[in-house]
């Protein structure tokens, strides 16, 4: 396991690791969607990434960075979804067992996957400590690593080959990559391979007003949980972890918020115009383009589309 | 206007007239529907494309090869929806008008996309005769040049393009190549692009049970139409033109039928697994390799999803 703030080369060093399992998803463009944001919007696909989310990349990069006694134990995570999935998707790829604590209220469609993956499931009341303690207790009885699903170096240095592959696969320079915070496992990954592989790219993220713990704790300057949690997005329900805050603050232009109306019309439009199919916590970033173009009005912004799990019995639309 | 069968220059010709307006969509696979097909698949994804749909292919390479004088007068055309936006489309880039004739229940996301690239829209009951009938009255009174959704070589060389880049993008040769069939323009420019451009792909047609005309007419050797006409496919209702269907039957190895179950199962996998946007007619070819498994299992197969202009609010689950 990582000890320390991933480093350009460790972040190479994971792509290379994970590189034969993952997809090395499109980057999207529209022109509808251009024109409406008067911008150059470049969306990495990560909603059609291995189980459907960029969260394969750093479940990958964790579970492969294992020792081999440590895989003898297994592995295990508490997740609201992609993050269960990515652990138990890269659980079956090395052959080591998966215990995933899920909360009790997870999308149908997320808990199925997690199963197929042969991974063992215990569900919990959906609050980040009820999550903690849970799977606290199985670490004691297994013997499994616990492989948090963003405060883990391994887990960051993952996630950070998105905007590497998004770097190296657009002509020119981006002026701003947008990504969305949830824990910070993304966005602190995102602002590193930003720093390493582009330097001229300022990272913004992008937060429901539902869950604005990241930007309480960005202007303060000490990790906040947020004054209320009621969000579409619940892949970043979320708050801080001590390794993934220090990054943001340091690597991170700066954070803006959206509403669940404004995630909606993104997620939409992400739908219609572009045939994709997005979750929630993947249209905020959209969101917060569109909310503020005297920020990104004229720019060229690589935007990381996160993920594709909804309940198509569910849609808010 | 093209007046033969297109040959291989035609369609190279037409590629390199189209490419500067369209989109070289990406090609997608999904390791979970290899597994379920026992097949190798390809996805061919036109549902990225200009207007959502591969039409933008053929709807450009003919209005691009109308002449100054043609262009003076516009162009016009009959359409279920996206024949109808390739159309627009195409003028608006050209700069000459378009008169659309549309069936009165084509989905509202169809006939918004239709105005939005300010073509002026005709009105008509939905069946095939009276779509003609509308076009022509038009056609009389505007001198707008007629392009028909199919049955127009210029149309078939274009449409053929997509195929010619699915077998350029891919490593290794295809087995066999599926597309849907409804008035065959796309189907017909798909076996000419195989035979040309890689001469070991079977091409098979996939056709719902509820507008099977074309494998009526390739099992009796002419032209006939649907006993029925009952599909959630929307834009395959059409029977096969004097131009499509020599074509079909002379480069087809086979045509098969597929239920609105099945196209809707096939629809919601590929929105809930490969996360794209899909309508029901661009569902209908891995139906059909889905319920074919002694034809397709073991093979390398290419699969042209067609477009992805649906109804959010209508959605079959």
């Amino acid at each position: 396991m990582m000890n320390a703030v991933p480093q350009r080369e460790d972040i190479l060093k994971a792509h290379e690791l994970i590189r034969p399992y993952i997809h090395r998803t499109p980057i999207l463009t529209s022109t509808f969607i251009n024109q409406l944001s008067d911008a150059q919007l470049f969306f990495k696909c990560e909603n059609f990434q291995k189980i459907g989310a960029f969260k394969a990349r750093g479940g990958l990069n964790a579970v492969l960075s294992l020792s081999e006694e440590q895989r003898r134990y297994g592995v295990a995570t508490h997740s609201s979804g992609n993050h269960a999935q990515a652990i138990a998707f890269a659980a079956a790829m090395v052959g080591t067992k998966a215990f995933i604590v899920m909360p009790d209220n997870s999308p149908l469609v997320k808990i199925r996957a997690v199963e197929d993956y042969g991974a063992q499931i215990t569900f919990c009341t959906n609050t980040p400590e009820e999550r903690e303690r849970t799977v606290q207790k199985i670490v004691a009885e297994t013997g499994a690593t616990f492989i948090h699903p963003f405060n883990n170096y391994a887990v960051i240095a993952g996630q950070a080959t998105a905007t590497k592959e998004l770097i190296e696969d657009i002509d020119g320079a981006l002026d701003m990559i947008v990504a969305p915070v949830g824990g910070g496992g993304l966005l602190s990954g995102t602002s590193l391979s930003a720093k390493y592989f582009s330097s001229t790219s300022k990272v913004y993220a992008a937060e429901p007003e539902g869950a604005a713990d990241a930007i309480l704790s960005f202007k303060s300057g000490s990790i906040q949980k947020a004054p209320y949690v009621k969000t579409i997005a619940d892949g970043l329900l979320t708050y801080l972890g001590d390794k993934t805050f220090p990054i943001i603050q340091q690597n991170v232009t700066d954070i803006l918020t959206v509403s669940d109306e404004e995630i909606i019309g993104a997620m939409r439009l992400l739908w219609e115009r572009m045939k994709i199919v997005v979750e929630p916590s993947g249209a905020v970033s959209l969101a917060t383009v569109l909310k503020n173009p005297e920020i990104f009005k004229g720019k060229r912004i690589g935007i990381i589309i996160t993920g594709g799990n909804v309940d198509l019995a569910k849609l808010p639309f």
